[in-house]
Parts: C-alpha cells; structure tokens; sequence
C-alpha cells in the first residue's frame, strides 16, 4: 500500500549524501508541486499565509514550501470552502509544496498547554501569561478523538483521525500528517503511555482513510520517556508511512530535546524525518546532526514581528541568540543594513534605521520588510549547511556559528 | 529668481495638451529624480512608507512619485536624523520625485480639525469620533507662525515657513509645499481672510528661505469665500513659485469644492496645479475637467485597510463609490478577482474569497494586497484619463464612470 501511495501521490525522497561524522544528510524530497532539497526549513502559512507576506514573497525568497494548520483552516474560511476553491495552492496562490499538519498540536496547545501555560519544550508561553494565570482547558481528548471549543465562535467541534484525512484531503496539501496526540512536558508516564497508544491507534486509522494522492507521514510520540519513545518510533515506523514527523513534548531543555533525537533516530529508516515546531538557530544545526531533514517554526517570523532580527557570525552568536532587537536606541541613525552579509531585498534596500522608524511608527510595512529578512536568513542557513554536508565541512559550519563542535 | 531656482532644482513642467471641452490638460512634470506625466495621483507615505508596501511594490506598481508628511517626519525619526542617512528618497529606497507637504495642514487637523471635528471638506472624520465629542485644541496660531503639542509625547513644537523651509530642505524632496494654514469651513469670513494674509505672510517668506535645489509650491487658501480664494490666487500666482497647490477649507460639499476651483483655476497661468488631500473617483474626474494636475489623498491606501476594494465600471458606479466591501458574506466563495478588467498582482493570483479570507483573519498580508489593488487602480484610472485627453475623448470616458457628462 505504501509503494501504491508513493506513486499516487508522486512523493518519493532520496538520500544524496550522508555525513560521514554525524547523522546528517543531504536529500530530496519530491512532490507533484515539485522539490525540496533537504535538510529544509518549511516556513508557516498558519491561515494559508505566511503572516505579513504575500506568494509573491514567498517566491522571491525562492521559498521551496510551505506548512499550513490544518485546524486553523478548517474553522477558518473552512475546507470545505477551501476544496470549492479549487485547494490550498490555488486559494493562496502558491504553486510549490504544501505540508499540513493533523490538527493534534492545537488540542494541546487549548488543552494542557492552557492549562500548563507550556510550550512543547517546557518554556513559558511568550505572550506575556504569568505561570499562575491557569486558563479553561478548551479540549476534551478521548481515545475516538478530540474535543474542542472553537476560539472564534465558541462552538464545540470534533476531530479524529478520520475527519483529519478528510480536511487534510480538501485542504489538497502534498505532505499531510497523521493524527496525533502531542503531550505536554508536564504529562506523567501513565498519560504519556495513553495517549501515545491513542496516537498509535490514530496512526493505523489516517493510514487507513488517508486519500491516496496525498504523501502521509507517520508522528512518534512518547514525550520525555526512553521507553516510550522507543517503542512509538518502532511501531510508527513500521507502518507505511511515507515520511516520519518526531512530535512534542521534547522534554524540558534542549538537550532533552536532543536526547529525545538520539533515542529516536538511530531506529529510523531512509524515509524522510520532520521534527515538528522546531527551529532556532542551534536547534537547526543540533537537530541536523542528530538526522533531521526537515523543520516548520513560526519563531523566524514571530519574533520578526517583534523586533528581533537575525545575524549571522561573527556579530550574531549563540549569546544574542543570533538576533538584535531593532527597536534600540543605538540603530536611530545606523546606515547599516540589519546584517552586512544578507542579501535579501530588506537588506538590500534599507538601514537598519528605517527599520527601526517604521517598527517604532508601528507602520504596517515592517511587518513584512521584516519578515522577509529573518526568512531569507533561515532559507540562507539552511543552504549554507546543505553545500556543508556536501563538502563534508559541517562541523566547521556549526563552530563558526554555535563556537563548539 | 524662479529661473534661477527652476535651474538649480531642474525642475520643470510642460503642458503637452488641453482638453478642447474643459480646463484638463496634459503634461509633464520634470525633477532630478524623473519625469511623473500629469494628471497624476501622488500616494501618501506620510511617515516615508506608503502605509503597508515597500518601495518595491511601489517599484512594481509603477508609482511615479510619492507624497511625505514634514510634520510626521520632522516628529519621527526628525529631519536631521534623515539628513544624516542621506535624505528622504535612500531612507525610504524611493529614487523617484518626493513631494513634501508643509507642515500647515496639521495645524488644521490638530487644531480646528479636532474641535470642530470635521474634515477638509465638511465631513466628520471617519475614525468612529461623536459631533458631540470636543478634543483640547493642541494649536496655537500666530502671524508667527503655529505652536503645536506634539501626539507622541505632548511637547509644543513651534514651525513658521523658515523652519518648514528648513525640515523639507533636510528631507531632500523634489517638490516642497509654501507653509500655509488651512481653515476649517466653519471658520467665519474674518477669520479666513486673517488666516489668509498670513498664509500670504508666509509664502513670500518661504520663497525667500526655501533650498534652491528644491522646486516651491505656493498655496492658495481663502476658504469658501469667492473674494478671498480671487484675491489668494492673484497674490500667491504672482509669487514665483515652480508650481501652484490649492488648499482646504473646499467648502461642505463636492460642489463647493468644484465651485472653489472655477474661481481660482481660470486665473492661473501655465504652471502646475496641484490639489491638495482630495481624490475619490468622481473628485479625480470632475478636478481634471476644472484644470487640477496632481492630486494627494490617503483615501485608496485608508479604505483599503478597512476592506473596500476598488471596482471599475459597469459593476462599480457612483452611487457604490466604485467600491466593494470585502469583508461582506457573499464573497466567502467567490473565485472571482476583485475587479475582474484589473492587472495588478493582487487580482492577477487572489480571489475575492481568499481577500476576504485574510481580512476577516485579520492576517497582515490582507493590507498590502488591498491596498496594492486600490493604488493601481487609481494609476491606471489616471493613465486612462491622461489617455482620454490625448484622444479627446475625456468625456465619453467620464460618463462611462459617473454616468454623467
């Protein structure tokens, strides 16, 4: 059934090279919409748009992809509306592949991760909650599916693994995801247990009701827990599936995130990997070397927003995680573009000054001219670290970036 | 002296032809930093960014020339701060003629604006305020010129036409603007006509500060009073100004406003006439016909944000505003583009229902799409009506629009 749906849906994946001192390697993922040379940084449409950005944008940046949320577009405008549309690439006009995820994250995200105020690596959520504001749990979760209460109209609605094929089919994405349960840090071991079973159980059902034209990847599950882990990357992957998604919680810090990695990917075959809502600097290259192809994370582009642009070495380091905040004083008559050594059109055209004028004049055109920036710079690192492993220098890539091997 | 300062700002224009039926003409308008064919609709960048697009959109959609607000600017990031980044067009990566406005009309907004709530042309001002509602009058008028207190941290500053001469020669523009005060059309007749000598006042002493390598627009003023706008021409139009620009009070209503220019154009000679803040459709068609070259508004870039489109004839008409509101119901599933006859990016890739999709999501992409349509639509409603006076057949054109000759 596997080799069916690969041809069906036109997704293959091939290994071009392996790094011969990590886990590391070169790839190519391929879709009707065309090709993603891996490793990759899949940036987020939420709402069938990458937040400040038009497919114009999108393709100037030379963007290979895109992921969109599955849950966000089915209360909003709908999938329904979206297929009548004609699909996603046509609705926002992007021609290239489109990944979407189940729906899962978001009941943990209005579920424990309300109720926890955390996110999937244990950090507070940044929207300004205190860790004593507990918020109504949205979600109901059961081993048929989810629960959940809309945030725009109140209602209650339905998902399981079924409905989440079904949307992800109307949605017409190229990669869609399996329907999961994503814990939270918090969960203990028993919850952990149930709702990785429940996730198994999901797995074998979206594999079942999956349309057909469309590449599915499997998501391991297991939280923070060896055992767990193992036998959820084990059962996963040995179904099917024609890619493998490693889902949250990833533990508490990083290097439980990287621990998790290392417990995880060893056991997995060739198929592609996506490790799902990562994506800072040093996560990218951490996560590269322990076998990671692909990444989607809203950060470059939220905290875009928020006036923090990226660097690159030598200014940028891991201390000031690789951003300046662009509000500061010193950049008022700073000539300079945000980074001397970008060359995206942001960089190209403006001072850092301008920047900072248009964020502090609250003008709705940094958004964008912002966004750009931090995009063109992860899209920028990601190749960089792609001609890397082709010429066997990543670790010397990674030192110059991150000062350690 | 004009010569002089017309070869040092190499500015000039030419009348290239007059409308056989009405005062509409057709010419050029010639600056260091290239040549905008009139009629023209210049956009507003008030604080050096047409709000929400980039100087590549601007690039993209082929804008000749844009619009700065001195008093923002002089407000935020300050006129030597952009001095010192090399002026106005590198700040905002802009290389085409800059027009700058005085800094007048914001005594107006900030002062009388503010109390007698209402616009330029009797209107109230749309931003939700009650007739009932008194804001404190945040100016102070003098023959010497206005103290105001600055909206971002209550400090008075002082402008008089030697320091407006000063801020927009700092900026950099192409084309600065006399400093005038701009009545209410509550304003009485004595009051009007004292407002009116200063503005006299002051536009002998901006020619005498203004920079020589800028081109100097003289502003005729006199409210809604048939002696005083006859009187405000003959001075200000025997001033050696590069150009001439007719300010508000225009009266309560279109036809006042269109009476206002029948007693000021016929009295004017050769040189360019520039109408200050206004251009709905219907305006831009009935000022051209009364002799108007270059108009500024907010308008297409304001109503875009707040979801009306632009939509030409048949299906747009006077009495819709030549507009559809996107965020209504009936377009959730219509694949149409928003005017079907348009060529600009947004119509070329997104349907109505994707529009309005991002605006009721609220997505950021949504107010550059928008007003990317609104503002080729005016460029290409003035080609067509710079078109139309060259083949004569301004009004067939006319009436195609408004329905009426």
């Amino acid at each position: 059934m596997s080799e069916n749906a690969k041809t069906q849906s036109e997704f293959s994946f091939r290994v071009l090279k392996e790094d011969p001192e990590s886990r590391a390697r070169l790839g190519a993922i391929r879709t009707a919409h065309g090709c993603i040379e891996t490793p990759y940084f899949v940036p987020v449409a939420t709402l069938a748009s990458v937040r400040a950005l038009g497919s114009d944008d999108l393709a100037a940046l030379g963007a290979r992809c895109a992921l969109a949320n599955t849950y966000h577009l089915h209360l909003k405008p709908g999938d329904e509306t979206i297929e009548r549309l004609g699909g996603l690439h046509r609705f926002m006009a992007f021609e290239r592949p489109i990944f979407t995820d189940s729906g899962g994250f978001q009941a943990f995200s209005l579920g424990y991760g309300r109720e926890h105020n955390i996110n999937k690596v244990g950090g507070v959520f940044p929207e300004g909650r205190t860790t004593d504001e507990k918020k109504e749990n949205l979600t109901r979760i059961s081993d048929q599916g989810i629960r959940f209460k809309s945030m725009h109209d109140g209602q209650w609605h339905f998902l399981d693994a079924k409905t989440s094929m079904k949307i992800q089919s109307r949605l017409g994405s190229d990669i869609i995801m399996a329907f999961d349960e994503c814990t939270s840090p918090l969960s203990n071991y028993d919850y952990t247990r149930r709702a990785m079973c429940r996730t198994h159980d999901w797995a074998a059902l979206s594999l079942q009701h999956h349309d057909q034209r469309q590449a599915l990847y499997g998501i391991i599950q297991g939280g923070w827990f060896e055992d767990l882990r193992r036998e959820s990357t084990d059962f996963v992957s040995a179904l099917p599936f024609d890619g493998l998604a490693i889902g949250g919680s990833l533990g508490n810090s990083k290097s439980d995130m990287h621990q998790v990695l290392e417990w995880v990917v060893p056991r997995l075959d060739l198929r592609p990997r996506h490790l799902l809502g990562i994506g800072e600097i040093d996560d990218i290259f951490e996560c590269v070397q322990r076998g990671i192809d692909t990444f989607d994370c809203v950060t470059p582009t939220r905290i875009a927003r928020r006036g923090s642009l990226f660097i690159g070495p030598p200014a940028g380091n891991p201390e000031n995680k690789f951003r300046i905040n662009i509000k500061s004083a010193i950049y008022k008559e700073d000539r300079s573009p945000v980074d001397p050594e970008c060359e995206c059109p942001t960089c190209r055209n403006y001072s850092r000054a301008y920047l900072r004028h248009l964020y502090t004049s609250k003008e709705l055109s940094y958004f964008r001219l912002a966004s750009i920036h931090n995009l063109h710079f992860m899209f920028r690192l990601m190749e960089q670290i792609r001609e890397a492993i082709k010429d066997n220098r990543l670790p010397g890539l990674k030192k110059r970036w991150l000062k350690k091997n």
